[in-house]
Formats: C-alpha cells, sequence, structure tokens
C-alpha cells in the first residue's frame, strides 16, 4: 500500500440501496436495464478516482412472491454482470469492475473463465465478488426446491475458490512465446496442470486463458458468518462489510485480521470496506431534506414486503407497534434488525424506515465534513480499510459523493487525487508476486 | 427477407482457419487474446455489412494430448465469449454478435439469462450457437471422465434449448411501465413462469431480465448428425454448415428444410450458411500465392496433430503412403474426411495439406470473379442461403474478402450495399412475431 495509508472507495452500482430510488425524480426509472445509465455511473465513480465499481446479482427473480407491484428494481430485471461488465471496460480504463458470481449454482472452470478473460479484456481491473446464494428463488431455477443448508454451501464455496486461484495459475507469465520463427506457439514447460480431486469438485484443467494481467483477479467476499470470515481471511483480497457501528465494525476488522496469520497473509493483503450509505449536502439541512424526498416515496406496502424478504411477514401486526420477535431459525441478517429495533425502540413503520435507506448497512446523511469525519474515524481507529459506498439513488446520489466528499477526502490527504497504477490490485496495494503459484508444474510427457 | 433474395454472411473470428495462421507474417501472432485485434476483425465485418460475426469455443484446453510445441493457437487459449462480446458491441452497431455456449457443461437458465442480457446490451444483435461439446478436455473440467455419449448429449441439449426460449418469453415487451407516480415499477400479468420440470431440468423462472431487444436472441446450431438436424429443423434460426461440395450441400439443405414444416415452421425462417474458406486475389496467380504461403507454414508434426484431433493417430504410418481407415466408431466428421481422401486418393500428407485451410469445410482458391461464382451456384441452386465465412488468417484475410467478394457480391445484386435494420434479426429476415410465446400467462396471486 502507499504510505501514508489511503482509504479505498468502491460504489455499488446496481443497488441504488434506498428501496424507492428508482421513484427518485432525478433517477432514470428505467436504470437497472438502461446501459447508459451504468456507463454514466461507472465513469462518473473514475471521475472520483474510485478503486472499484461493484454489481450486486442473484440468479432469479429474488423477491420470494411475485406480489408487490411496488417491488425493487433490481431484484426483478437485470444485466449479466459479466457480460455488462465487457461492455463498461470498452468505455472506463482506470476503475476496476466487480461481478458477483455465485458458487452454488456455477462451475468453477466456467468462473475462473470469465473473470481472467475480463481480466484481459479490462487489462487487469476484474474482481469476483463470491456469493453462496440464499435465496429460494435462485434455487427454483437450478432444480432445487430449497437452496442446500448453508453449512454445505460454504463447504463447496471454500473449494470452489481453491479451484479457480489453482486454474488462474495455469500458466506462467512467459508461457507463451508464439515465435513465427520456430514455430513455437507455447512452452509446455510454463503449463501448469491443476488435476484437482476434491468434495465437490474434479477439475482438470489447464484453463484455457492465459495468466491475466493481475495474476490473479481480484477476490471479494461478503458473507459475515463465521465460516465466511475464514473463506475471507484465507481467500479474499476485499471484504463488504456491513455494520450498523463503529463498534460492531471494529469486532468484525478484528476478528477477520487475526484469523490471516494462520493462512500465512498480513493483515494488509485484505481491505475491509464497510457499506456506507451517503447522503450529503451542501448544509444539513440541504442533506435532511434530500433524505426526505426518498422517505416520502416510501410505500408501506413495500416496506413490509422488504422486512419480508430480510426478516420474515410482520404483515399481520400493527405497522405503529413495537417490532415482534418472529418464529424462525435467528439469521446473521434478521439478528442486525432485530439489534436496531430493540436498541433503538422501533415501530414497524420505523424499522422498515430506517432500514429503507441502507438496508442494514451504516447511514450517514450531513454536510462533507460530517460525512468524512464518519469515514475518517471508522478508517483511523479499526474499523475500516475502505467503504463501499451505496447511493441512495443513481447516478444523482454518487456524484454528489464525488463532487463533495471525495474532494473532503482528498483534502484531508485520507484519499488519492490521482489513480498511481492501472490495474485493481495496485489501486488497492495487493499485488500478486510474480511466481505466485497455487498448483504444481506440469509434469507429464513433452514431444 | 428483402426481396430480391439475398446472401447472408458471417465470419468466423477466433477460427483463422488454416492452422498455421498465426505464423502469416501478416496476422498478429497473439491473435486470440488480443482485444484489439478482435475490435479490429468486428469492425472491417461490420464495414463489410456482413450480418454477423461469431465466435467458436471449447471449455478447455482442446487439443487431445498436451504435446505438441506447435499447437493450434485457438485451441489452447482465448478469451470467453460472451464477455468478449460485451466488449465488442460497444464498438459496433450494427453487426450481430454470436457466441458459441455448450449445453452439455452449462444450466439454461444462465445461457438464457446471458444471451438475453448480451441482446440488451448490443441493441438487438445477439445470437447463440448451441454445441453438445465432444471433446475430453472439456468434460475432464467438469468431473466427468469422457463426454456424455452423444445421444445423451443431443436430448439434454433439445431440452435445454426449450428451456432457454421459455426463458425468453418471462416477460411482456410491456410488462414494466415503470411509473414513478403510481409506484407501479412492473404489471404481474405480463410476466409468464415458465415452469419447466422435464427429464433434464426443473426451472421455475421467470428470467430476471426483461424480453429482449429481438424478442429472443438468435439461434445457431452446427451439428450435422440426423438429432442435429432435427434440433436445428425444430428451433434454430440459423445453421452452420460443413459441406465439401454443391451436391453434399444441396442434399443437407434439403434434408433440414424438409423437416421444418413438422414444427411449424416454413424454409425461409432459417438461414442454411455452409463455412466457406475463401483466399482470394486479384490474380488467379496472386491468389495461388497468398495460398502457397501459409501451406509453406505448416509443419508435418501440426498436420499429423490436426489429424489425429479430427480423425485419429496416423503417427505409425507412412506420411507420403495412403490414408488407412482407422479401428475407431465412424464419426460425422472423420467420414467426411475419409471420403476426400478417397475420392482425391490423397496420402496422409496430402489430406492434412488438403484440410489444414479449412479442417474440412469447401475451400475456393481464386479470383473475386471465380469466387462469386461458386457463392452464386450454392446459393441459387438450394444448397445455401448465405456463407460462414472462414478467412485464412485474420484480418488480413477478412479484409480481402470484404474488399474484393463483397463489392462482385453488390455488383450482381447478391448483398447488401447497407444495413437496413439494427437487428440481427432484421438482418437475417427472421423477425419474432410481436405476441410469439412458448410460455403461459403467470396464474397465480396478485397483490
Amino acid at each position: 500500500m502507499t504510505s501514508p495509508r489511503q482509504i479505498h472507495l468502491g460504489v455499488s452500482m446496481r443497488n441504488p440501496y434506498h428501496i424507492a430510488a428508482w421513484r427518485h425524480p432525478d433517477a432514470p426509472s428505467r436504470a437497472e436495464i438502461d446501459l447508459d445509465n451504468y456507463v454514466q455511473v461507472a465513469q462518473i465513480a473514475e471521475r472520483g478516482k474510485f478503486d472499484m465499481a461493484f454489481l450486486a446479482d442473484g440468479v432469479g427473480v429474488r423477491a420470494k412472491e411475485h406480489a408487490a407491484r411496488h417491488m425493487v428494481a433490481h431484484d426483478i430485471v437485470n444485466f449479466e454482470p459479466l457480460t455488462l461488465l465487457g461492455a463498461l471496460s470498452m468505455v472506463t480504463s482506470r476503475i476496476g469492475l466487480i461481478a458477483t458470481a455465485s458458487t452454488t449454482y456455477n462451475e468453477p472452470y466456467h468462473i475462473a473463465r470469465k473473470f481472467a478473460s475480463l481480466d484481459h479484456i479490462s487489462k487487469g481491473r476484474a474482481g469476483w465478488n463470491l456469493v453462496t446464494s440464499w435465496s429460494e428463488a435462485e434455487a427454483l431455477n437450478f432444480g432445487l426446491e430449497q437452496p442446500p443448508e448453508k453449512l454445505g454451501r460454504y463447504d463447496r464455496a471454500a473449494e470452489f475458490v481453491e479451484v479457480v486461484k489453482g486454474l488462474w495459475d495455469s500458466w506462467d507469465e512467459d508461457a507463451f512465446p508464439m515465435d513465427k520463427a520456430s514455430g513455437t506457439f507455447f512452452d509446455p514447460s510454463r503449463m501448469h496442470v491443476l488435476d484437482h480431486r476434491g468434495r465437490h469438485f474434479t477439475v482438470r484443467g489447464p484453463l484455457n486463458v492465459p495468466r491475466s494481467p493481475q495474476g490473479r483477479p481480484v477476490i471479494i467476499q461478503a458473507g459475515a458468518t463465521d465460516r465466511g470470515r475464514e473463506i475471507a481471511a484465507a481467500h479474499a483480497d476485499v471484504i463488504y462489510a456491513a455494520s450498523q457501528t463503529l463498534a460492531e465494525a471494529q469486532a468484525f476488522y478484528r476478528s477477520v485480521k487475526d484469523r490471516m496469520p494462520k493462512y500465512g497473509r498480513r493483515p494488509e493483503q485484505l481491505a475491509i470496506m464497510p457499506g456506507f450509505s451517503i447522503i450529503v449536502g451542501a448544509t444539513e439541512e440541504e442533506a435532511q431534506r434530500k433524505f426526505r424526498v426518498l422517505q416520502d416515496l416510501l410505500d408501506p406496502q413495500v416496506g413490509l414486503m422488504m422486512l419480508y424478504n430480510m426478516v420474515g411477514d410482520f404483515s399481520g401486526y400493527d405497522i405503529d407497534g413495537p417490532v415482534p420477535r418472529l418464529d424462525a431459525a435467528p439469521q446473521v441478517r434478521s439478528e442486525i434488525l432485530y439489534g436496531i429495533a430493540e436498541r433503538e425502540k422501533l415501530t414497524i413503520r420505523q424499522l422498515y424506515e430506517r432500514i429503507a435507506v441502507s438496508r442494514g448497512h451504516h447511514s450517514v446523511v450531513g454536510t462533507p465534513e460530517q460525512v468524512v469525519d464518519e469515514m475518517e474515524a471508522w478508517f483511523t481507529q479499526g474499523g475500516a480499510d475502505g467503504f463501499n459506498i451505496l447511493p441512495p439513488h443513481l447516478p444523482g446520489g454518487l456524484a454528489d459523493v464525488v463532487d463533495m466528499v471525495v474532494p473532503e477526502l482528498q483534502r484531508r490527504g485520507l484519499f488519492r487525487k490521482e489513480y498511481e497504477g492501472t490495474t485493481l490490485r495496485e489501486h488497492l496495494g495487493v499485488v500478486v508476486a510474480p511466481g505466485e503459484r497455487s498448483s504444481q508444474p506440469f509434469q507429464g510427457e513433452v514431444a
């Protein structure tokens, strides 16, 4: 990493995190299915010198019921992320491009190949956000009634990421002399055949893509369970965390970084980036006014649907009464929300209003100075290495951050004024050492 | 289709079909892994008003042995096609973009989603070349020792394509009013849930991509077996055929078109486009000189490897002796090659020299007039609706076709001078009727 230590910034391009964002007067209502909107968002983030732009994803219409006319845009329709990032790589030049892909409904060879290809096409800017897919809607599109149970999903994920990294190491940098005169296209001694035989996968390799510009594309992980933290400590370059308070963020940060040495990794090889919903205005009053515009667009039916997707069904209860604890197995995310409701003594309506803006992530509404004060506190007090910005609506909410928050970060010396490198790993300061390999050299016969 | 009947043209962007193409003095040796080369090829083809540009593909290092240093470039390393076509969609505006994807090693939901996404991103120019994957190298990357046997692969493919088409029909064109004022994002009565339960797949749907600009992306099929012809007759908009002679082409053409009525389809709803390897020069002598440059770059070791991949192992036989019939189950492709060898009484060396240029496809070496004479004969005598051009090397071999052959086709009124439509289906004249659907309207409860 550069010295002094710098904040890393990402932006979620797909989830304008406020649930009524699509109804915002300045937002394109067709944002999720409008290529030009994505182009604009990626270019604004690049103008802001962001490390990366990120596409959340699911392989299904993820709302649990096909019921509400008012459903959240990105949970219904969007574009497949790799195809979209291929396109965005042609209209940007520096910003990292992150796609989400499931380890539950994919094969590792396909995933290794797609991200290695995107890394070549984007000249070293690809990243993979590894998810295990929780929704029933996705399971039903792949021949299952329910998603596999959580431990099984994480077990598969842990092996999956080993296979993908091994496939990315299939070829040395100098494996392809492509010498026309001698007719030597490749050098077999520079090829590494993985020959993986595991519990979930048997994959021979090698990958049919040369070693990519970053050596290995960046790996991002977001799961907060114990098993998820282990996978992150062992493999991830970035974590998208979800913490409501600095204290929570600090506990999570320590918990993950403390696990790294046992995998032979240094804490600075992993950037922990909590989600930050930011609504910024020149004055506090302006920021609050922007916030109210969004909250006023929130339909109670949508609020209940959101709670239904995140916690459970509150539709039989008084919307202005206290939040009851439903009879269901505790989940990390639902516990976070019960925690907020109990701590702040919220009604059902207040809970969905409270989380509509950020869906369980930390949210700041204020002036550039106020926003950066919070970011600086989290960054300097062991809560974060950077932030995954969740603009309340796109592209306007992101432009506000780039135009107001980024200059304040730069003024305080916390964030780059220009890109120093060209690859995402260079932005993050997590370059793969040349010669770092997870698979063995090819030992077979060579003609 | 426009009147008078017009030839359709495609180009293979990945397989410079001559096996020594990468050694050609004018060819970039890194063509398969050089984004700029693909950009150039797609733009040259678009300058030539081609209907489409095509990426062959496999999910593995497909050469049977990792032996020859002189291996064919595209059989070793390349980019994943959908990611690459996402990128190419941003630097072209009219030409159709075709990616190959396997029905054996993919899930239909992913394939439906990727091609629908590419169709949106390219504004109606996406096409899927459906293959079932024959190679052992691919099987080994997906937990199998061998590919599933051929009939099983085709059985899965037939169901796969039904599911994909059904998923493409998930939403009506007007399913997303996205009305900010009323908060109506989508109209549930315009949603169609597939709920497919078949032998190979159980897929609920709906697809999380809106109906795409072409209604359905174009479907291309290349298998020449009886079962492959049935799938093509039932579903394909385009066939990439491989015929050595006009007589063979006519027989194939009739055989497929005759099967269409039983699926309720008219013969003109399917364009049959045989592969044509074209080496063109201003004079016959210049064309032959271009041909010899390539043939002289062909190493005997590579020639035998090519035969090994296509027919079997001839390495124990006299390279200048007759082609022996090897002890192996007859395959469509090997039978084609035995047929050529017997008809023309070729030695092993002559056979690989003969097919090096086109790998079993028809090949023409001559002046623009001679080339177009052949194309016109195939087109007017019931052998072809168009041609998938296999340039011997890229981008130069394609530029020759665009600069010399296309003007002659246009002069004879056989090929467009300008694009008339903007989508691939408009170029092909196979537009999907509005309201054409393969799945039923959603019947569930709606809030």
